[in-house]
């Protein structure tokens, strides 16, 4: 080998390494796989505390349930919301989190809250630029964070977190089986994985290990939808967190909050019903329609109104 | 050419006539394209006149809107009913059709409409076995077509027909825009088609055409969830019917009702707002899961329910 050889080697091998060391940098700067290097973009965008309409018999005592909904720009963001945000102001005693995937707050997420009337807090948290370019991108997850964020601000300790996505199906007896929960409280899933739900294995009453089709070296196999955490006990751990990591989410915020699986609380029959389902909403193309011909009719106002819902560019 | 290969030649001829000819005898048979040549079997499974939970400020006077939802067994079915029904028993004046595609009456749908204690009708009409086979099989037309004789037959002059998918999600503001339908209204549908909407084009506030991104030579190019009939209106009109040819079925059940375009009452502030989406929910494979080492724990019993439910085999 001529010394030319040797140096082109040696560029090459160096070159690698630093390569290396610079793309998992961003983790070993803090030592914490799946913690941003630095702090979040976080904008609060508005909030309602008290329910609009009076619906009677709200009963003030009864624990708070928030419900957490990460969401994000797309031609159903609005149909999504529209659906879930009905069925959530069925349900008494509700404060509803919703926390955007985007640097500022859409308006029609604004209007769509202030018009259904339930208590709720509109959160628009951007996910930082880095994960954005990882192979399985972690979503949801910044927005995740803003809103844990906020239940350990101003969450009352009598209150219950739960997650839950736009485009998931809910049985809202599921809320009443939720809303006693102390510590961690769970039940199964439907129309997720291999096996078409998720669950927990109860044995006497306790669980002992879960049913999933995507175990995946998780220690709590579960779906987003599938637990609640009681907001006082979340706020007694030390160091309570979700990782930037795809398909750990779930996973990392349960280890996080240093439950035993033994000490879990078994909901939901036993974890034998299913009052909750994974459905996903087919996508639709984001699309640049050509309205030349409709200058002087509805269609024209009809398209500036679904440019404004999100619905086409 | 050999007297041998004439013979040939004039079997295959005539064979090919008369293959054509027993192809299309069922439609020839009784002159009308679409319509059956038996009667189909409907079976009427159980029904609730009357709203269970007194709900108070129920108006007796304000018309009834006859909700038609088709449905098929399939391992979203629950999820999707479970999500519509919640949604429309937020609605006054209500009555919901569930009209399944099924020889027999699916006890879990059963269930699910008594527990939610709006008024309904539960109908059970499978798809003759004829159409099954065509190349584009016109799904859900079986127990349209039930549902509206239903109407015909049973309710109130002063209601309003509307068909609803059970995938579809709504802003329940559309009840009260359709309640005062007398003819035929329509109104814009999103998050369908090449134009991500369908929509009547409006001038000086009456019809004169559509904006959809398949034509299809169709005289009333809508949505299923795009106009609501007055019952009144509908049982004046002498040969109401909705084709069994997909894709059509929506144009062939309005060209039925002898309306004209330029008759149509406009909704949804002439036509520019929003209010339902043709949202479609991904389909999940129906699966035969091996619990054999579940046998002494929750999920025996988790997945008996979840075969009653029909998510799995």
């Amino acid at each position: 080998m001529s010394r030319r050889q040797r140096i082109v080697m040696t560029v090459i091998i160096l070159g690698s390494f630093v390569y290396v060391i610079l793309t998992q940098a961003v983790h070993m700067l803090d030592g914490l796989p799946g913690e941003p290097v630095h702090p979040e973009v976080r904008k609060f965008c508005s909030a309602m505390n008290k329910q609009k309409v009076n619906r009677g018999a709200e009963n003030e005592s009864s624990p708070i349930i928030y419900v957490v909904t990460p969401t994000y720009k797309r031609p159903e963001m609005v149909a999504e919301l529209t659906r879930l945000g009905q069925t959530l102001s069925m349900v008494q005693n509700i404060h509803w989190i919703v926390a955007e995937d985007s640097a500022t707050c859409s308006r029609p997420i604004t209007g769509l809250l202030q018009r259904l009337g339930l208590p709720y807090t509109h959160l628009a948290t951007p996910m930082p630029d880095v994960y954005r370019k990882e192979r399985y991108v972690p979503r949801g997850v910044s927005n995740r964070r803003a809103a844990l964020q906020w239940v350990r601000d101003y969450g009352k300790n009598t209150g219950v977190l739960f997650f839950l996505d736009d485009d998931n199906a809910i049985d809202i007896r599921l809320f009443e089986e939720m809303r006693s929960t102390e510590t961690v409280s769970m039940w199964p899933v439907g129309l997720i994985g291999e096996y078409t739900v998720s669950s927990p294995v109860v044995k006497n009453g306790k669980v002992v290990g879960f049913y999933d089709g995507w175990p995946a070296g998780r220690k709590f196999q579960v779906d987003m939808a599938g637990f609640a955490v009681g907001v006082g006990y979340m706020k007694k751990q030390k160091k309570v967190t979700m990782p930037y990591i795809a398909g750990h989410e779930e996973d990392g915020f349960l280890k996080s909050l240093n439950i035993n699986i033994n000490e879990i609380e078994v909901k939901a029959n036993g974890c034998t019903d299913i009052l909750v389902w994974h459905t996903r909403t087919a996508k639709n193309p984001l699309r640049n329609l050509n309205i030349e011909s409709h200058q002087n009719d509805n269609i024209k106002v009809l398209t500036d109104n679904m440019k404004q819902l999100g619905m086409i560019k």
